[in-house]
Parts: C-alpha cells; structure tokens; sequence
C-alpha cells in the first residue's frame, strides 16, 4: 500500500505535464491508463515506479546528480520496446534509454522526466557467424558477457573501455578504450543497427539481417546512431565485427624521463608498423597512485604499458623495434612478460588506475576527463595540465590511449565541498578548450552526454549545431528521445522542438 | 560568337526551369544573370557552357548515358564554391559536383540539368601534419597525386580502388578497393570534411580544424557525409588519416581447385591474424584474360594474389603461415615475390584486369557490378553467379577483394545490341538480389549512383529509406544537390521535395 501510494506520488505529476517544458497540459491522459497500458505490454513485473528502482536509473558512474526517470520499463524484446514507445509517443512522454549505468557523462540522467527504458532483459547472443567474424548482440549482453559467450570459438570482440558495460550502449556513446589503436573504435566495429524510433517504428539502418563488412549503399545511419547517445533511437539490436584471438600477446613497461620522450616514442612506434594493440600512458602521479595501490615499484616517472598482437615467432621481434625505439628516447627499465599470469600482474596496475586515484583520498569520489588530440600536441597539453593541477591544488593522475592521443585525469575531489567542486569544473572546462585549441575534441570517447553540452558548440561551431539539431528534428521532431541532451546543444530553444504548450 | 550562340542555346532553358520538375517558373531569372553571376565570382574561365565541357562531366568511367549539365563552373576555392552554390540555390539550380570522372554507378549525371561544379582546380594538399599521421587536401587532389606528394615523408595513403580518383570523391562514394582488409575504407580513414551545403553554407562535419583520431562529440556528420554522393552538398576538404609505410611488402599468388577452398583459405587467413594487406580473388575466366593479355601462364583457375605488409622479418613467418594454410585447402603453384619488380609483374595481372576484359571482346564496353556477401557466402553466390554467366551469353570474368566478401563481375558488352544490354541489366540485377538474399549488399564500394536506386530500397527497406529522405530534406529541402539520386530511391516524390510549381 506504501509502495502504491508512492508510486502514485512520483507519477502523479507524469502524465499530466508536457516532456518538453514541464507546464501542464490538457492533451495527456491520466495516470493509471499510460501505467495500465505499460504493464498490458510488459507485465506487472516490467514496469516500475519504486524510488530505489528510479534512482537507480537516474545515475552512472559519474558525479552528474541523480536526475530519476518517473517510470521504469523492463521490456523482452522489439516488438515490447516499440509498443511501449508508441505509448510514450502518443502521450508526449520522453523516454531514456538505459544499459549497465557505466557511462561518464550522465547521459541516462532523466532531465524532464519521463520513462526509462531499462534494456537488461533482451540479454541474448544472437546469430553468431564464426566464418563470418561477425555477432549480433540484444542490449543486455555485454563486453564481458559476449567475450564470455565466444570462449571457444577463437573470436573475440576486442573494444574495451574498462568497464563492463553494455555493448548496444557502447554503441550509443562511441565508446572505445585501451584497443582501439588497434581494433578502432565502436564507430568502426558497428556493421548495423535495430533502432525503435520515437514514434515505435523498428529501424534496421543497414537493412534487416545485413551483415557486409563493407557497403556503399545509401547513407550511413549505422554511424548516425552510433554516438547518437539515445537522443535519435533505442538501440535494440548491434550487429558486431568479431576478429580472431592472436596467437600470442606479449605486454611490456617502459620508464621515460619525460612526457616528450614517451610520446615521441609512441610515435616513431607507431610509424615502425609494429602490431602494437595497447599503448597507454601513465604519468609520474598516477604511477605512484598504483604502486601505493597495488604494493609495486615501479619508476616514479611517465611510463608506457604496452600490449603487441601477432604470431608467437613475430613478438620477440616486435618487442625488440620497440625497445631499441624507447632506449633511443631515454626509456628505462623496459621490462616485458608473454606468459598470461605475468602480463595480468603487469597490466592489474593500468586497469586498477581508477581505484588507486581513488584510494589517494579516501572518502571522495572520481571524475574523469576525456579529451584528445593529435598525437604531436600531446606533450604540451599534459605538461600545461599537471601545472593547471598543481595551481589550482587538485587530484589527478593522468592516464591514456596515447596512441590515438586520448588521456583522462582521473579527478578524486570532495563533493561536498562547494569550492572544491567550482575549482574542479573550472579546471576540467579549461582542460576541454586546451584541447579544442589544440585542434582537439573534448571527448574522445565518453560522449557529450550532460557535462560537454556548451562545449560541443564551441568545439564544432553554429553551422554543424544547426546540421545536428535538423537531423534531431527529422528523427525525432517531438523531441522525446532522451530530451534536454540535444538541445542543450544550443542557448535558446529552436522553434521545430517547441510543443504547442511550449510556444506560450 | 558561335560559341556565345551556343551557349545561349545550351542555358537558354537553364534559369527558366524548375530544378526539380522541369517546368517553367516566373521566380527565376534571366540567362544572363546567372551566366553573369557566376562569372563575377569565378572569372570568365571559370564557367564554361560550351557542348564539349558540358559532355565531359555528364559521365563517368560506367555505361550510363550521359546526362550532361547545363553549364559547369570551374571554382578555385570554397569561398567560390559557397558563393556558386548560393547563386544556384537563389535561382533553384541542381547541383552535381564532379572530381575526376572515375565513378562506376553514373553519380555524376545531371539528370535535371543545372550546374556542374568541377573541382580539378582546387588542387592544393594542406596541413600535412608527419607526427600525427593527417593530412588535408582539396578535392582537386587524387590519390596517386597525394602518395607522390607524400613520397619522402615514409607516410601514405592505402585506401585504393585502382583508379586515380580524387580523394574527396572517394569520400563522397565511400569508396575502398584491395587495401581495405587491413586499412579499411573511406569510412574508418577521414576524419573531417569541409562541406558547402545548398544554400552556401561551409560546414566543417567535426568543426573548423580538427583532427582527432577519434572523437564522440555529438552526431558522426563525417560519416554522413562519406557515401552520400554529392547529395547533401559539396565536399570541398577532406582531412585523412595517414599510415606509415610498411618496411616490407610481400606478394604471393596461388591456385585453387575450387572457388570454395580459396575462399576457406582467405577465412583461415584472416583467422590466422597474418598481416595480409590484400587478398584478390580471380576466377579462372579471369585469370584466362589475365594470361592472354599479359603473355603470363598462371594455371586456368580459382587463384588468389595476395599481399602482406609488415617487417622484414616477420615476412618469411606469415608467408610460411599462408602457404601453410593454402596447400591444406589444395591451393597449388604458390609462388612469392619481395622485390619490388617481380611483385609488380605479379600485380600487373590484377591491375590490368579491367583492360584483359575488355580485351576479350575487342570494341566492347566494359560494366563492372559490385556487390558484397559475408564471406562464408562467397563460394555460393560465385558459382551460382557463373552458372548463371554461362547460361546468358554473357563474357563476365570474376575478381574481387575476398577479405571483405566483395567482388565484381567485369561484363564486356556490345552496347548497340539492346538485347545483350537488356540480358546484361536483368543479370545484374539477379547478383544484386542474390546478395540481398544473403544478408549482403548490392553495393560494397562503387554507390548508388543511377544503377542501384531501387535496388537501395530492396536492400534496406522502407523504414530506412524514409530516414534517409528525411535526413535529405533536413539538409537540401529544395533537393538542389545531385537531384534525382536519392529521389529516385522512393517511386513516389514526397511532398517535402515538392516546389511551389511541384505542387501543381
């Protein structure tokens, strides 16, 4: 009976009220009937309006504020999504799609409201083609569950950004990571889509079942949905590039005695044509965070993790043009291991980056940045960074894909202190437009999502806002998917987003 | 003065008609002014409206009719181009840019008439950046001109589809060729255009400058652009990723008792995780011209050349590997070459195979179709292909880049002889529905152009289309771009492509 009451308290205000500007309006049925008509398509047990149930939707893994939907659903399959979008649609309701909740930008945050479309029970690996190198994936599967799924096959699907997220959310944010200097990005490894549309029509955006690994044919929506951040479509379905486990995979550290002298070996590493597969950069704080974290001792110094795919008779070559490249460039104590349990020890630091930033002020909470830039400027803009840190008195160990010349600082600042936080997004907004001077972009792969809105303005210019707000419009001219992303691209609200209620 | 009479002539229909439906309209203006508009912003020299300019750019390499514009402008720079383009949207002009004339699917047809903008003479390559492995060049430049260009830097650019096309005409086709199994296509190698839309706009698709490896702020306009053919507006820059060149390059060619055991070689191949950089597949009609023309003696069959690029070391391994692999699947007379002239003969068959075609039926025509299958459906719809050859009459040799499962058929035809015409277009339509048939598509590198329009449809439905007609709107809502391309792929005109006289 509590629950009810309260249900009925957080939905009270939900069909009542416009998605887009929040007043209220006379064109929207009531209550009972959008929730009735939620759970005659996915069941009692699909629809939820709990707190815990909301908040736990409302967030990811970033430090944007929880901004609860009103509503959960929990559909089964397409047919389930686009008949609980043609409610939403009808009744003006904006709907969020939701994965694992592992994004950094708060992109599942519920700005106005609405319904969140919670996709943990489509969790089936569909139609795999072994021969092929090619899957197709529900988005409830994730990384680690699919690579789980191809244990014996001898595939694997190689993008990895740390966390175990969702591989159709992936796909909504562009999302990449350590391999991608290598095996690119999601942009790359997409070959279609299933995407429900905000009116509930099923869209495959390369045709129903296609699967070429290459086509010319027509517009590329595959790539218009992949970063699209839910703002376009529900993404329901990810046809996925699989590629074949290397033979051998041999890991190695190098100690450098400056920023240069490790980007500049990345370089010349990168134009020897050595199969390197990871090439990630940590500097002297972030070192030091992960010898305090994980009781290792390595060179307090900016140092490179490296990782080579290939044949086993090519590594020991292929690590020995990389070591004479990192002994010319004043690298030190270059130390390599080809054996799984020696490569995990080696590697346990780089991906326990998170938690020793963590545990370097117990209590607070992290945050971290994304930018990229050609390689060349890489060294500039880290060096201008840690001095930006260092004035402005801030935690935060740098680390990054240097070979697509990405880096995060992983920030562990006081949310409750007010002046803490000012100082930090301050820094992180200085970060970006370093970047963006240095021809750049303010994220290389965590997405827009709520903290880079302003920023994607300055970053591609009033001409392309006004392309990607078209495009908006086109597909989504109600503006109901994932509302108050998009359009907080631009200061004032174009005129083809407004409602009738809005227009007053 | 002949030639000012016949310019009149050739334009006096020019300002007078509607871009879309051909019929009179009152809101445009003179001949004249047009003529004379265009010539204040690119000289005399740069408009030209003479027959033989005109036929020049209303065709290209395929067996489309030429459709030839009105009249061609020949801008120097996008500042010229963007204000062309806003004289031609004033007076509702169509649209059609032209770079070197080498596409294979009739793109560059002017089949409402209009303006042609030629773009030979924006010829500069800008902004080499060594370090960061970028480069951006005008779309006067091709690809073999940016490789010699790049011929002292140990950087190039791989994407190649055998002709010298102009590289932003390749990003405009999304084109590929036999490099794309390790390099990619235009789609994974641009990272930024400049683009002038219909009404003159210059949009950068990831804004002025920048040139990040990777990026996921907002919407992938770049890749919205690669492969809309000339659709959605002009691509004035392209800014491309570079790749060092490899310090080896090996070649090798086998023979196969079968179309299926050279393809299970290419899949274990490619398992394998060897560093192949092409895999051509030729059928034994092909490799039969191929000898005939070059005077060589490769055995009548299945045959496949390969590549492999990497280090001087890891050569002799992934040759091993492959040859290996080839004799378990019955491939014999495997032979490879590292020198550079004993692997250019090699290549020379393949690369003259367009020309050992033709010379199979001297005075002929040459029509290369393109489609492309996952790769466990090769061996299938080759056979099923070449029965269907066989019970045609038609002279079509096989080659393709089995890598990615993409091949064409290079058809010799008689093009006087309306029922060969007739035999050849109802065969080339059964290819493109058999790769439908198995989740393929009917184009994997040469477009839509005039051939595929309906095809398009077929591939990937109604939903799809009607998302690419609205993207279309949303950026040329006076369909002044390349008209009569992607209206052709609904059989209806929706009403948003219709003008005030249209709508009559």
């Amino acid at each position: 009976m509590i629950l009810f009451r309260q249900a009925l308290r957080f939905t009270s205000r939900l069909p009542f009220i416009c998605g887009r500007c929040r007043t209220y309006s006379a064109q929207v049925g009531s209550v009972e009937r959008v929730i009735s008509a939620f759970r005659s398509v996915s069941g009692d047990e699909g629809v939820s309006v709990g707190s815990a149930v909301r908040e736990q939707h409302g967030r990811d893994e970033s430090v944007h504020i929880c901004r609860p939907p009103d509503v959960v659903v929990f559909p089964r399959s397409v047919e389930e999504v686009s008949a609980l979008a043609k409610i939403c649609h009808h009744h003006q309701l904006p709907m969020i799609p939701f994965g694992t909740g592992t994004g950094l930008e708060g992109g599942v945050g519920a700005l106005k409201g609405g319904v969140c479309f919670s996709l943990r029970k489509m969790e089936q690996v569909l139609d795999l083609h072994q021969e092929d190198f090619d899957v197709t994936v529900e988005p409830g599967v994730t990384r680690k569950g699919l690579n789980s799924y191809l244990r014996d096959t001898g595939l694997w699907f190689p993008v990895d950004p740390g966390a175990d997220a969702s591989l159709c959310g992936m796909a909504a944010t562009s999302a990449s990571g350590t391999n991608a200097v290598r095996y690119g990005t999601m942009r790359e490894n997409v070959l279609n889509l299933e995407v429900v549309l905000a009116d509930g029509t099923v869209l495959h955006t390369a045709g129903k079942g296609r699967r070429p690994r290459k086509t010319s044919a027509g517009y590329n929506l595959t790539n218009l949905f992949v970063g699209s951040e839910g703002t376009l479509g529900i993404i329901t379905k990810a046809t996925l590039r699989l590629y074949g486990i290397p033979e051998s995979m041999v890991s190695a550290v190098c100690s450098f005695p400056s920023v240069q002298s490790a980007v500049d070996s990345t370089v010349q590493i990168l134009q020897a044509g050595v199969s390197i597969a990871r090439i990630e950069f940590l500097d002297d704080v972030m070192i030091n965070a992960c010898n305090r974290f994980n009781n290792l001792s390595y060179a307090v110094t900016p140092t490179l993790f490296l990782e080579f795919h290939g044949s086993s008779k090519s590594m020991q070559e292929q690590v020995s043009i990389t070591e004479e490249i990192t002994r010319d460039n004043g690298g030190s104590d270059f130390a390599w291991a080809e054996d799984e349990e020696t490569r995990g020890r080696l590697w346990k630091a780089r991906h326990d980056a998170w938690y020793a930033a963590l545990a370097l002020r117990p209590g607070c909470k992290a945050y971290s940045t994304d930018v990229c830039v050609p390689i060349s400027r890489l060294p500039q803009i880290i060096v201008e960074t840690k001095e930006d840190l260092i004035r402005n008195n801030i935690t935060g160990p740098i680390a990054g894909h240097v070979g697509d010349g990405n880096f995060h600082c992983l920030i562990v600042l006081d949310p409750n202190d007010p002046d803490e936080v000012q100082r930090v997004h301050s820094f992180t907004e200085r970060l970006a437009r370093r970047a963006l001077a240095m021809d750049g972009t303010c994220t290389g792969e965590h997405g827009i999502g709520l903290g880079k809105r302003a920023l994607l303005r300055e970053e591609v210019g009033p001409s392309a806002i006004e392309v990607m707000l078209g495009l908006k419009a086109s597909l989504d001219p109600k503006n109901l998917m994932n509302p108050g992303k998009v359009k907080g691209w631009v200061s004032r609200v174009p005129s083809h987003f407004r409602s009738p209620c809005c227009t007053r």
